[in-house]
């Protein structure tokens, strides 16, 4: 593993403004609870795919000022020296509760929380919604276009296009989590497991005299990974038939059948349907059939529709970047403050626009299950210490619309966030790439139906306990409580 | 300074079964020509902004393959040990030509061009198109905003919504060379010396008993530097006049009158314009008013028509991913290789899609600017060893219309593309930040109006010389030239 790079000055300037500020005004070890959750999601979708914990597990291990960043801090002109001294020996001391990697969240509940002193809890703000944000972003996007694919692998091939190398190094890593098969970036095999894969490049074909000649000349390097790019001069004129003649004169000879085309421009429903003909008809029926260029989900499902004979589909940049909508708009949001002896207040933001509003208070999400069926049915926000007992029927309300009411019996109610640090100690098992992958599946398969729709899926329920929703409307009454 | 990563084995998987290929084809040395270039200019506009040729610098000076990286290579079991021996003193030897950072470019043309052995120049592609297409992407939309603000300083406010941290670090350098005058990103700052800026968050208002508390103890610390964040509760009944309050307990008896309040929520337009009107009434006729949320050229347009009294706009997400238009196509495309003589021999790749056809050869860029108004009238592609004769009258037609004929006299034509490598050895002086924004300001403001449109520019002329048009046209009747 090459040298990480330290992210401890990823933050916003505010963070730092703020941080001496409360160092200075001595509530630098006041106790904060912040929330990470998002409000809409993609694509207009019904959830999205959490993605990203690893790196904020790295993040928080990491956290440390070097004198560089002390030195370049001091030539601001605006920190005290007693604090840029207090920076030399800051780390992370706080909790954090997150949602596992690959898990179906949804919109208004925390997917993070944070409890730790005032000075730590802010400051790691940019760095969590950047890597959450970018994560969740493509992981969400990914799992839309792997299930439009209908069980076709689906291979990330944007690095070129992506946002820098992050963006392509963890956008391939969240792919892979939401069910990618593989990736061209070879890094991100490297470096987080995702498989990379690829052959050719129409440079390749143009480099030798001929097409025929290039692809004769890649059979014999590769016979058991030739998948020969065929557009580069004409597909059905030219690419296929040189492709089939090369497969037969180098490949058969040695009892290799398994080969491959790949189509990276037009029509790829009707050159797709004529290339299988050409290869069934020579012979070549184990030959898959690849295609890209500027697939998404809406694409790869018309495809499938219109009878395209495509075995596996290779996603650039409408996935890396999730182009159709390339923001996930997770905020942090404090949610609470505890007094000197230890009793948590709720604090909550208002604002005009009621969705912007925040839910207060320490709080546990629980995700109900149906015992009959498996499926997810509704999550329940509620106070921290708050039970829910199996044993009794669970009555829910739509917070917004709280005489819509639906009472849930043979459940199971299942913490949706784990406690990844206890007084800055990683108490987490972080998972590998695998086992995060394996967990999405089968998170996603307990999903109804109408919720993975992609055109107006069924609004998945996220609703309040009475106690915590009286906390928030109490607030929403009196935002600075008895203290005003 | 701290560590930078190897990107080395940032590349697509097939870039390294293509160089396996040609060393095993014993065509490892054979000298061929890349060029980048790129198709659509994003959001419909008439330019984009060259952007990221520091980085891919950097990349090519710290380009190697340590031990990790063969033995992980050696795992995938494709590789020839004496390729993976190769690897061990591979670095790049060639030459490339690339566009200063800052110059506005236009599609078709190429950005950078790269000479080098077969494996060098394949192996480097998907880098170079990473790093060329993230910053050029967000150097192209920061200028956009930039313009639109009408000389209003914007600062870029979207690390948390980044694509990764590269997305955040490298895309603040990007809108600072386009324009920008700071970044909320301290690391940008560190890093590459775009100017961090920022003061607080809703979580200063609400960790306090109350707004006013929240608001005089800021300006207590930060006599200075006092933006207070006015919409945590109400802005016209509880932000702005607890703004007032501090400003004038607080800093008016320190002689201060510099300070700043900033809308982060609401009705931008009239809520700054109630704002300025409270402000000025209280006698803070210096107070700037910085607004933020979702912005965007066309909204920062409609603020300004609408007579919004914004001095400073917060740009976030919508700059930081491009959000309208999150991808720029670049691409890297062979032009040519040299036979065993050094003669070159010009390579074109063929589309269905006309416009995905390539423009072969080795070539020069040159821009046409008028003497008389110093603005920029076209774009001439000619083979590399072509002279422009400034003194003689110099036609130019359209590559596509060859009967639309324009003559241009007293005119300067200046090479677009500087020599970054010769011989693999750095000979470009890479500016600093600052004097690529200058470069970016002044070549911006040679161009005409009617390009810098939003909406329907002027199709700028990017035109071909006789010799290469002929010699493109005489390769789309015959792919593969006389070998053929």
């Amino acid at each position: 593993m090459k040298a990480r790079t330290n992210f401890t000055m990823l933050c916003d300037f505010y963070q730092l403004t703020m941080s001496n500020g409360y160092f200075r005004a001595d509530m630098a070890d006041q106790i904060c609870y912040f929330d990470m959750f998002y409000r809409n999601v993609p694509d207009k979708g019904g959830f999205a795919i959490a993605a990203g914990l690893a790196q904020v597990v790295d993040y928080i291990q990491n956290l440390c000022f070097d004198e560089e960043d002390i030195e370049y801090l001091r030539t601001k002109g605006c920190f005290d020296e007693a604090f840029l001294d207090y920076l030399r020996n800051f780390r992370f001391t706080g909790d954090i509760w997150a949602v596992p990697e690959g898990t179906p969240i949804f919109p208004g509940e925390p997917i993070l929380t944070v409890r730790a002193p005032a000075i730590q809890a802010q400051f790691i703000e940019t760095f969590i919604l950047l890597t959450m944000n970018h994560q969740c972003l493509i992981a969400t996007k990914s799992n839309r276009i792997v299930r439009a694919a209908e069980g076709r692998p689906v291979a990330e091939f944007g690095s070129r296009r992506a946002q820098g190398a992050d963006g392509a190094l963890l956008g391939a890593r969240a792919s892979y989590i939401a069910g990618c098969a593989a990736t061209a970036c070879t890094m991100a095999d490297q470096r987080y497991g995702s498989p990379a894969t690829g052959t050719m490049a129409h440079s390749w074909v143009q480099m030798f005299p001929d097409e025929y000649t290039a692809f004769r000349t890649y059979c014999e390097l590769y016979p058991n990974n030739a998948t020969l790019l065929v557009d580069t001069y004409n597909v059905l004129k030219s690419g296929v038939p040189n492709a089939i003649r090369a497969f037969k004169e180098v490949l058969l000879p040695k009892g290799i059948t398994k080969c491959g085309i790949r189509l990276d421009s037009g029509d790829l429903t009707y050159l797709s349907q004529k290339a299988r003909q050409m290869l069934d008809e020579a012979g070549l029926t184990e030959c898959k059939i690849v295609a890209s260029n500027a697939l998404d989900e809406y694409i790869i499902r018309d495809l499938i529709r219109q009878g395209a004979r495509i075995d596996t589909f290779g996603v650039g940049e409408r996935l890396i970047t999730s182009r159709s909508e390339p923001v996930f708009g997770g905020v942090y949001k404090l949610a609470a403050v505890e007094d000197k002896d230890g009793n948590i207040i709720p604090k909550i933001k208002i604002s005009e626009n009621a969705a912007k509003i925040t839910t207060p208070h320490f709080k546990s999400v629980y995700r109900i299950f149906s015992k009959a069926t498996g499926k997810a049915e509704a999550d329940l926000i509620c106070l921290h210490d708050e039970f829910i007992d199996e044993s009794r029927p669970l009555e829910l309300f739509d917070p917004d619309a709280t005489w819509k009411r639906k009472t849930f019996t043979d459940f199971e109610a299942r913490p949706l966030l784990v406690q990844v640090f206890r007084d800055g100690e990683l108490v987490y098992d972080v998972p590998d790439l695998q086992t995060s992958r394996a967990h999405c599946q089968r998170q996603v398969d307990a999903l109804w139906d109408e919720v993975k729709r992609f055109e107006n899926p069924h609004n998945y329920y996220v609703d309040l306990s009475q106690k915590l929703w009286d906390i928030k409307h109490s607030l929403l009454n009196d935002p600075n409580g008895k203290k005003k």
